[in-house]
């Protein structure tokens, strides 16, 4: 028996890097998941990553601390509003406020330390270039772009022979999809949290900012039940 | 006449980053410095890049906390030996326990979110190839990749035009040639600290670690009188 291949997994404790975790536990990985603190508004965020990393048992789990909000220019890490109840029109135009700037690209960077302190070649992360609310750095011409940074990089890949890969199996799918492919991999859909602007003791999900609109479209369209108890009704 | 240009420009509160940022106010650049508490042991880095800020008047300067203590893989942020009087042959064989996973790749990450916070194309970074301890992202073709990757990771690229630009000036300089350079440009040098395992109740260089070993040996190369008070002899 061949001992699994360990791999390092981005955990932001939302549907999408539920279903990568559950994805690669799937094709025999040894899964180590990295969750990011960075100020963000969305903190039960943190306590969804560590419900899915134990429901699906990973190998470790861990969170690390960066200041993105001592860097600023985000609705995510300062005090300004979240968009509400924005169109399909108006979610495809542009880049939103809740954009992070750079955001992946600090919290790749930081998986592929924790891959090379592993000794892990593969860091899977749930990019999705539709349903993402415009974001650049969820799409695949910009993973590759780092992968290839990434093999210059590191000790392990100049010296050590190591070949690291960006796996982001859900680049290219729907938010529909994504929801279908969870629940045949039986992944803990119901530990995630999505909303950019939970609310409430219960911390439920808002239900009109564009991750709950995006999240709540692709559960209906999927024929998946729903499992996220939200605030507010859908916007009309 | 017109502003200056915005560049963000790395510091740790060594010589080379001292000056690279002499070298960007030189051309005409705002400087709006960045530096990193990373869990270093070495951190009276810190205090001397506050100083070198200061002394160069920087348009801004801020530290970033960022836990790579937590992801481990160094003996700058674990409690292992840094190691000590090693000759020419043994610095320049392989990577050194003293190498910080990715950490030019979470450096840069940090820089380039601030660089589009602040509306600014160019990052400025004190990278040197020679003299610099094995370090694989120190080397021009990982910035170059660098480089690629930024100008598909952000909004301010995929929207709006801005081309980044990583820009090290000394990556093919010897350390000599930085500390004449430094001289020319009046670079606060003697702000800097370069110690890996400072000592004492004045944080004086320990004088026998590698950083130690290849900036006294580039003061004397060089001809410019070394500012630095080390603990120690040099090794014979």
């Amino acid at each position: 028996m061949t001992s699994p291949v360990p791999a390092v997994v981005l955990l932001s404790g939302g549907l999408d890097s539920c279903v990568t975790a559950a994805w690669a536990l799937s094709q025999g990985r040894a899964v180590h998941g990295i969750s990011f603190d960075y100020g963000q508004r969305h903190r039960a965020e943190l306590a969804a990553a560590a419900r899915v990393a134990a429901a699906l048992g990973l190998a470790s789990h861990r969170v690390v601390r960066v200041d993105l909000a001592a860097i600023g220019g985000s609705s995510l890490v300062t005090g300004a509003p979240v968009p509400k109840d924005r169109s399909d029109a108006e979610i495809g135009r542009g880049v939103p406020s809740t954009y992070v700037p750079a955001r992946n690209t600090v919290f790749l960077s930081l998986a592929l330390a924790l891959a090379e302190t592993l000794g892990a070649a593969e860091i899977w992360i749930g990019a999705n270039a539709l349903d993402s609310s415009g974001y650049p750095d969820c799409r695949d011409p910009y993973l590759r772009a780092f992968e290839a940074m990434a093999n210059l990089a590191t000790a392990a890949a100049a010296e050590g022979g190591t070949r690291y890969r960006i796996v982001a199996p859900l680049v290219a799918m729907t938010k529909a999809e994504i929801a279908r492919r969870g629940a045949e991999l039986g992944a803990p859909m119901a530990a995630t949290h999505s909303c950019y602007d939970p609310a409430g003791p219960d911390a439920l999900a808002c239900g009109r900012c564009d991750s709950c609109i995006l999240r709540r479209r692709g559960f209906v369209q999927s024929g998946v039940a729903d499992p996220t108890r939200y605030a507010a009704e859908p916007p009309r």
